[in-house]
């Protein structure tokens, strides 16, 4: 049955289903998702494993992803073997934790056993303690040795990240004699590769050379000849943030992963970088919005768990910021406009505020600011914050005096807007360069200090201003 | 002079700038840059040249980026040919805009001549209209049809994003065929491929096979049966999201470009999408944060200006919010505590929306919120809206009844939290999908109107139901 055929099927199980090829290649449509939804509630099982026989692993997952809790585990049920077990490294961590807690330990060993090293690695250290040995087991020999390797290496290093699998050559062989081997070995090469290794005797690294020019050297030529200047090895304790910080400047497709010595170990490709490039920047997003990481597909009262340590250093600041006003309510009691214009002046400064730290936040974690030009930009905000603090402190005051027919009250909100301004400026690049400096991470927690500061200065300098220059 | 003799140079010329050479692959250290400056400060202008004479690209792209404008300029009048022309590929849109300001139309074109197309294209396409036509008159003819065949795709398209530079076989061939016109043609091909495409006589797109495949295959193999199913080829038009997309969910290295009747056209690389993600994920990251796009290489003057624009919609989010306060002066003039309390429910309520928006925006990025699951997650944010609302609750009002021994304004402040991390919560994933339904981008103004919501329901429960209860 060729490809057309089966699709032929497909659209014949479910016609309204059938997309074009291209959107085909970007996920399932909502339609497919409903239809496999409906089958099920009619229990047409056998017409279920039809529809998604077809399905790549990657679209199997979105389906499991997208669906309820209960349909997704009787999906699992119903398809069985139909599910490549890629899939599963395709899930997101609550949904496969989910999963695997109703599944029973060999199965699961199943679908361990199939998966590259790297993601097997990933999969079983997402596991709980008890769980994992239980799962250990019941590996393969082969599998069991690599991922307990594996697990001993530091969780955000490159050891982590690199596949065991890589083709390696050693430094005196010709193309030709290099091009034999691999078509007589093809069987048991990985499946794709992109770089050609180079290894001396003792297996130590001597450099990597991309296939299109093994594919157009001669064959007389030597590997090592072809190896060029500037090759780059990743030691297998390094950063995984610094290792995609380095494939991106390289324009790099593999990088060759060496153990202390400079013995080539692994191998860590770009299809990984694009997975961890994609997480730092979701990790950024969701620190910056107060949220520990991408919630949707977890439980409400686990989710609503995980956010409220977060609402709850709020209220802490919230409260410190309510104790200043509380300082002022005898000058408020006399003159009650000041409630009404207070929170104008503190969350001014709390938006210019997040504007700067947002870029300093960003521009520390793709290492543009760095003490060359650090001092430079703490004058630019200061001076933006200014500037901006003039142009709202000229616009809020002239409101203010025609509003409250009061050109001192407007005064007090134009100084008291500037000083905010400025302050935020400040604090916006300060804050997380300090919370940097003494070896926090600036993302999750900079929001925190920075609000506290413009809440307590704005109420404090409007307030402040307003009892010693208005009563 | 190798490559190691090279490093000596180097270091003898600025020892304590030397780094590992993992370090150096990273970036340039700051030691290093402020060498340079001293170096032009005392004139040394042989020196600077003989330091910077073995920088790869985007090491002088980091260099010209690390220093001031006036350093800038000057370094690429003293360095001239030894800047690569990529250099200036990498170089961010405000710091390339000022220095070719500075610079004659013929060597801007000259550095042009010397591009990848795709980078060609977006070098020019970031000129000003009149310098553009200028530049252009000088180009060699080959790069400028080029260049003027990608300006007519639209910005964010496939075409633009895509190089006119691969390599593909006829499909009648043999892979000996094909590896010996590979080793004959080598000087005119791309230095660098990831796949070999394969098309039928009319030069329609047939099919991509990894280079690996290719290396493995026996000599006497037709290319064409080494096409695997399931090809992937993106039109011209499609948008670069789509592309960046497709490239996830399939671990591409590249993927060929086709015209609207099938003709291959040109390859999108792996490399330029990992570019493509860290522009959209920076894009959201700024927006959310209230910022266009990152600003930290543009002037104070410029930034202040384009910043002003978000703080002036949110002054007047804090005007109308201060205007429900003004509806209160009243009950605020009786129990003054209500200005000191009052910002804590709006607070509250401006966090925990945040943190709905941020995961609700990010799904909306990543497809992972789509309508088979819109109503159960809109459910779920009400839910943990109205328990963490219910928790807060709970504690603000104990708080607030120690505090001012008031179990009345205690209930009131208890009441008007539950009622805002309710409403936080469903606008929170409401405003965003409203928004994207109605075909706006949610990223940029999501958290306004949020914010206006959670003020004015926080400042309007809780000051209405104090004037209702406590007067």
């Amino acid at each position: 049955m060729d490809d057309e055929d089966l699709r032929q099927t497909i659209s014949d199980a479910a016609p309204e289903t059938e997309a074009t090829e291209e959107e085909a290649h970007l996920g399932l449509s909502d339609a497919f998702i409903r239809e496999v939804q409906d089958l099920l509630d009619e229990g047409a099982l056998d017409a279920i494993r039809a529809l998604c026989a077809d399905l790549a692993a990657t679209d199997m997952a979105e389906l499991l992803t997208k669906t309820t809790a209960d349909t997704r585990e009787a999906l699992v049920e119903v398809l069985g073997d139909l599910i490549e077990p890629e899939t599963f490294s395709y899930l997101d961590y609550d949904i496969r934790h989910n999963l695997f807690q109703a599944m029973p330990a060999p199965r699961i060993a199943t679908i361990v056993n199939a998966l590259d090293s790297d993601d097997a690695i990933s999969l079983i250290n997402d596991l709980e303690d008890d769980r994992r040995g239980e799962i250990l087991r019941h590996l393969s020999r082969r599998v069991r040795a690599a991922v307990e390797e594996g697990l001993s290496f530091d969780e955000d290093s490159a050891g982590r990240l690199m596949q065991r699998e890589f083709v390696a050559v050693p430094q005196f062989w010709t193309i030709g004699k290099t091009v034999d081997y691999l078509r007589a070995a093809a069987a048991n090469l990985p499946t794709t590769f992109h770089d050609l290794y180079i290894v001396d005797p003792a297996h130590h690294f001597a450099g990597s050379i991309p296939l299109s020019r093994v594919l157009c050297a001669q064959r007389s030529t030597r590997v090592d000849t072809l190896i060029e200047e500037d090759q780059v090895t990743i030691p297998v304790t390094m950063d995984r943030e610094q290792v995609a910080h380095l494939f991106r400047r390289k324009d790099l497709l593999s990088v060759p992963v060496v153990d202390d010595d400079g013995k080539l170990i692994g191998m860590i490709t770009v299809d990984d970088i694009v997975d961890v490039i994609d997480e730092e920047a979701e990790e950024d997003i969701m620190r910056l919005g107060g949220v520990s990481d991408s919630d949707i597909y977890r439980p409400a009262v686990a989710t609503a768990r995980a956010r409220a340590s977060w609402l709850g250093i709020n209220l802490v600041t919230a409260v410190l910021a309510s104790m200043v006003i509380a300082q002022f309510e005898g000058a408020i009691a006399k003159i009650v406009a000041l409630a009404t214009l207070m929170p104008i002046v503190a969350s001014m400064g709390g938006n210019a505020g997040t504007q700067t730290m947002t870029v300093v936040i960003r521009a520390l974690a793709t290492k543009e600011l760095s003490s060359s030009n650090t001092w430079r930009m703490v004058g630019k905000e200061f001076a933006v914050g200014s500037m901006n603090g003039a142009l709202f402190a000229a616009l809020m005051g002239s409101l203010v005096w025609w509003w409250y027919e009061d050109p001192y009250l407007g005064g007090v909100i134009a100084a008291a807007m500037l000083v905010n301004l400025m302050a935020a400026g400040l604090s916006g690049i300060l804050i997380p360069l300090g919370l940097q400096r003494v070896g926090f991470d600036p993302a999750p927690s900079a929001g925190v200090f920075l609000t506290t500061v413009t809440d307590v200065v704005g109420f404090l300098a409007f307030l402040g201003l307003a009892a010693a220059l208005l009563l």
